[in-house]
């Protein structure tokens, strides 16, 4: 028994369908997709494709590509290292960016190939698009990567926004969606997005296994990662037909099976799922709130924010509150989160937080479970 | 309904453990290893960790580090370009590589960066260990990469007897065990070896999206991969430590718990696995050499091959009689098999060929209904 506080790090449980479905389908038809003429093959083939369309839909991109990766980070890593190169020298960033965005910027700026700039967000915790404009005046961009939303604090970046800024000077735009896809409505088929990431176990409810990006069909990353493809076998350079160009290796239909029950899930319930997720996100900041001594780190006014509460208690490291909360079965996250920058924007670095977030199978429970570790807690204390 | 005969795609099916485990543990423990320091998150890092070593135990190799990857792809990726450097410019494969070596190795030759050379195999399908030498001599190899086992005609190279003449030399060396891990022993732990990358989904009878390499504390190649680690977040270069330094990302530990129940299946049952596929190859064998007009490509002798079997049929292209056998239900691998390199070495390039390949649960039924198909082919020619 587990009462999970950790949605942010993999939505958990997953939607009934999405374990029934990998279960079935894997015993099924664990063919080889793309791999073999056989019916076997064609259908993971079917369920793949349909997959992809699933995901046109629910992101709004049917004029998109879909490219289909073993996770948000390893597309984040294709994306950027495939567009790199020596006309880009000024890369934007939030002060929120994930280790997954700031490690792969970093093996270039080492090697002072690019400078990194942060977009200017206030103190209380607006991005200031006068101030971003003025930045990009002062120093043209050539690429610009926006999370989301931020995994540390839920604050939601106004992306297309900031990209409408950006692409006055042609920069390459990339949205991070891993902590939103689904979640947090984006006209992702707006010209304005050349790339957006999405991990599939997260705001999805999908399986691990299967992240990916959608891309405008004019943005042709190099690939970075080589390998069959099960077409154009005779050519050595990577074909350059989507999606194999960047689907090297067998594809794991099984978690494309789950991805697919997920998204069916998901585009029939949307609206439900939105509304709970934001329920959950009210219902653990008032439960939080009713603490003196726990401090929400990042906005106060919650409005623009996913489910992801990041705090500092009073007297307590992080990990002395997580060995706790695990004593009462409460799955937390602490420590920085891989995001170190949006740890030092908020002051929490290098202490870092406790970070609690929900999903759509948070449940009264959790709540009550969590209420009565933190009553513990403040009479310990 | 299907009689599976592609089981050098990915075997199928799987050992109803496989499927049974991966359910259980993802429905009842799926929350993110690594990334937290609750029970869950423990419970996780624990199975992968055993999984680790269940590897340890099978490839002989307790003293190696293991790395886990989305695919054997992805670990052959990390390993030839992050092992990849100025000093490296002579680079020998086998005249089997698959795409997932030689369009890696094709990134670098196209620019003059190595040069490739192909290991000598005699007409007879023996590797010619004086002529290697000779070669090696005449040109020093820096890196030597072997399948171990071609997924054409089921080759199996001396991997270790050419490793031995390629480390008089300080060469790099690789073996590609995507084929053959668990099937076909081999001294992974020897010293000769450098890096032998595996495949979870295939000989290994694990799922999809889990497959790695494992390597000599001593070798560190460069990580071509960025990402979070969930230990040492503040350091923007990715960790030292093993394994996260090859390992940015969410682990997917859906599948590695697939693995570890295929692994603790397989090390029970290694003796009663070897035996079966070898009887298996040899009824599939058999069954072809009944008919005149299927002819088998590679060697006579098929001793020192594993249950994977290429065939020319007269009269017929790979595809027509792809297509006749899958309307009896029967799934082969028609085509190049994403290994050019090797047909145009046996002769078939590009026409390609018909592949059959066994595993342990290809059942009598499916010779049957084999042997029923190809009759209808020889009355209907």
């Amino acid at each position: 028994m587990s009462y999970y506080f950790d949605n942010a790090a993999t939505t958990f449980p997953k939607p009934e369908c999405v374990y029934s479905y990998m279960d079935t389908f894997y015993r099924e038809q664990g063919g080889n997709s793309g791999r073999g003429q056989y019916k076997l093959a064609a259908a993971a083939g079917k369920m793949i494709s349909e997959t992809r369309s699933s995901l046109q839909i629910l992101l709004q991109c049917n004029d998109k590509d879909v490219i289909f990766t073993p996770s948000a980070t390893i597309a984040l890593n294709m994306v950027i290292q495939g567009v790199m190169s020596d006309t880009i020298r000024t890369v934007y960033i939030t002060p929120f960016e994930h280790n997954a965005v700031t490690r792969v910027l970093y093996h270039f700026a080492k090697y002072q190939q690019i400078v990194i700039n942060q977009l200017t967000v206030t103190k209380n915790f607006t991005y200031d698009l006068d101030s971003i404009q003025a930045q990009f005046e002062k120093s043209k961009p050539d690429m610009v990567i926006i999370s989301q939303a931020s995994n540390v604090c839920g604050l939601i970046a106004p992306v297309l926004e900031i990209f409408n800024l950006a692409k006055k000077y042609d920069a390459v735009t990339i949205t991070d969606m891993a902590q939103t896809a689904g979640l947090v409505p984006l006209d992702v088929g707006s010209e304005l997005i050349d790339f957006a990431v999405f991990a599939g176990h997260k705001t999805l409810y999908g399986p691990f296994g299967i992240g990916g990006f959608v891309k405008k069909s004019d943005c042709s990353p190099r690939p970075i990662l080589f390998g069959g493809t099960g077409v154009e076998s005779a050519n050595q350079n990577m074909p350059e037909k989507l999606p194999a160009k960047y689907e090297p290796g067998s594809q794991n239909s099984m978690a494309v099976a789950g991805l697919h029950a997920a998204l069916v899930w998901f585009i029939q319930n949307q609206n439900d799922i939105r509304k709970k997720e934001n329920t959950n996100h009210k219902h653990l900041i008032d439960l939080l709130r009713q603490y003196d001594f726990i401090h929400i780190v990042g906005p106060k006014d919650r409005s623009g924010c996913i489910g992801v509460v990041s705090c500092v208690f009073d007297d307590y490291s992080a990990d002395n509150i997580g060995d706790v909360l695990d004593g009462f079965e409460i799955a937390v996250r602490t420590g920085l989160d891989c995001s170190p920058l949006a740890h030092t924007f908020l002051g929490t670095f290098p202490a870092g937080t406790v970070r609690f977030s929900v999903g759509y199978f948070t449940k009264d429970d959790d709540f009550a479970k969590l209420n009565e570790a933190l009553k513990y807690i403040k009479e310990n204390r």
